[in-house]
């Protein structure tokens, strides 16, 4: 076991935070630390937080984060920003928060961004993750703001997904919205003191009930709670997305917030739910890591100039792209092994 | 040449809702279609339109078409719904507008959705373009809501991309809107007769202005203009993206931005800009097509208990997933043919 492996398992932040820098950086040292930590992994809680600019979205973690310390758990801060896939510029502004934070040895803070492929940082995160499990944090806050593809890499990652909105956004609660219910085990109306809080609160209750048509008496019933005496079969698998309100700089509601993420993991620690989950979240992990696994052992052995001559020839319209694809697979790639 | 193919290159209406029917549902037919069509394509010009609800989005869809009517332009529209990566529901609401449309046969109208794959809508957009623009659409308008994927998914299929912003949406203007400047090529603020209108426009020319530092003297001297006579021969490349205001519902404003669109028609027509524009999207395609045949071809060999089993073991800990991969390539794929 090399020295910065058993480091990082010994829970030195120094080796942890330059593990870190590996994996962004993705250099041969993290493939070998990764394969060493791996065994070492699933023992944190991982909490996925996204929400749009404006929400308070920072102010929240760090105060889940105050919450967690004061129950004594350790925790660890994962703040990733999304890379443009045109560019590779890391976005999100001013990270001068989590102050409150500073000092405290049971906190790690890390922010994080790719100048890497697409995809890239979905990688990084999880592997990022997993350096902060084996490094012995008992919660791992990984926050990113709501937008798109980001935070569906953050809930493939997490296992309790927190959406958090604001009163006073704008947004239509209509499209956007649609798909983030989906990812949101917890609903969090931040900002809650600001007027239109409960416009906000209703809107997403009403989502709630279109999006969990067939649960609309359960969650009538059960709304906010785990279903913990189910009336129907269909009650017993249930998980109702809780909206909680709070107002994260004077801390209120962020023990309703606490407790509903607990009331997550009580759930998914009931039959085979999270095993599920990981098994889910595994299978997307290890289709992206073989396509592309697969795509750069073929493209190593396709001449650049036999590539640029194939572009050309599909933007002048004489090869279609179907057509391109066979050919590149014809010449360069084998079968794969029948009945292997 | 078939049939069908032969009736949507004639411009048969009927032909190409049936074709696009084929696309949407990835059949068999899709492809050989495509394969016939592709030649006849790259004639149309692609603008993409994306814009968070509340935007107006649509109204501005419809004007823009009637304005390229004007001109005596045909005008496909394709109304793309996102659909979520978990549970594949398509969203967007109502689409009770695009009325004034209706009846004109130089107009054509379709939405569109996918219960596919991830990516699945990305390719099902591009092939649609192409099916509209072989039937002989001057323009056609793609549309989709700003959330993310979708968004990059547009710009990658499109020559000219338009994002639609609206004031007293109270987005920040710092975070998301980073990545979708690296999209336009033209912005436009909608409902520009509303409060809040010339903060926006403030806030998006400030934006332009940081995220393109090197080029802020020809910003100041050509804003919103194509730079036709560059002062200096890093501005001889340079499209800076115009800030349009309009009104959608009574047309105020829609021809400027008639007018932006095809300045940036005519920027991408000179010095090959327009090649290798499209050099850059269609190697995009062809990677993800790669990729996909490859998985799919490797995944046709793995029996379904051999993956649940290393799912199962990864879940454990006893397994990583590079190692998965690893052996996964190992058993069922050879090697690429070496120097092919």
């Amino acid at each position: 076991m090399n020295d910065l492996l058993s480091a990082i398992l010994a829970g030195d932040r120094r080796a942890l935070a330059r593990g870190l820098t590996q994996v962004e950086n993705d250099s041969p040292q993290a493939a070998a630390l990764l394969d060493g930590l791996f065994p070492y992994t699933g023992r944190a809680w991982v909490i996925g937080m996204t929400g749009a600019p404006g929400t308070g979205k920072s102010s929240l973690v760090t105060a889940l984060a105050k919450a967690y310390r004061a129950q004594g758990q350790t925790v660890a801060i994962l703040a990733v920003d999304p890379t443009s896939p045109f560019t590779g510029g890391a976005i999100l502004g001013d990270r001068i928060r989590m102050r409150d934070l500073s000092g405290d040895k049971g906190v790690f803070i890390r922010s994080m961004a790719t100048r890497g492929s697409l995809g890239g940082l979905a990688r990084a995160t999880r592997d990022a993750i997993r350096l902060m499990d084996a490094a012995g944090f008992d919660r791992i806050l990984v926050e990113t703001v709501g937008a798109g593809q980001s935070e569906v890499d953050i809930a493939r990652a997490a296992y309790t997904t927190l959406v958090i909105e604001a009163p006073g956004l704008g947004d239509d609660v209509q499209a956007i919205k649609a798909g983030i219910l989906e990812i949101a085990d917890v609903l969090v109306v931040n900002k809650a003191d600001r007027p239109g809080a409960d416009n906000t609160v209703r809107a997403l209750r009403t989502m709630l009930e279109i999006g969990h048509p067939a649960s609309r008496q359960a969650m009538i019933r059960h709304h906010g709670q785990m279903v913990a005496a189910p009336e129907t079969p269909d009650e017993a698998n249930l998980w109702i997305p809780p909206v909680i309100r709070t107002v994260a700089i004077d801390g209120q509601g962020v023990d309703e917030l606490l407790e509903a993420v607990e009331n997550h993991r009580t759930h998914l620690a009931l039959e085979g739910r999270r095993t599920a989950l990981e098994r889910q979240q595994t299978e997307i992990e290890v289709y992206e890591r073989l396509r592309e696994a697969l795509i750069q052992r073929l493209l190593a052995e396709v001449p650049a100039d036999a590539i640029e001559a194939i572009l050309a020839r599909i933007v002048a319209r004489t090869l279609n792209p179907q057509a391109a694809v066979k050919a590149l697979l014809d010449q360069y790639s084998q079968k794969p092994k029948q009945g292997a």
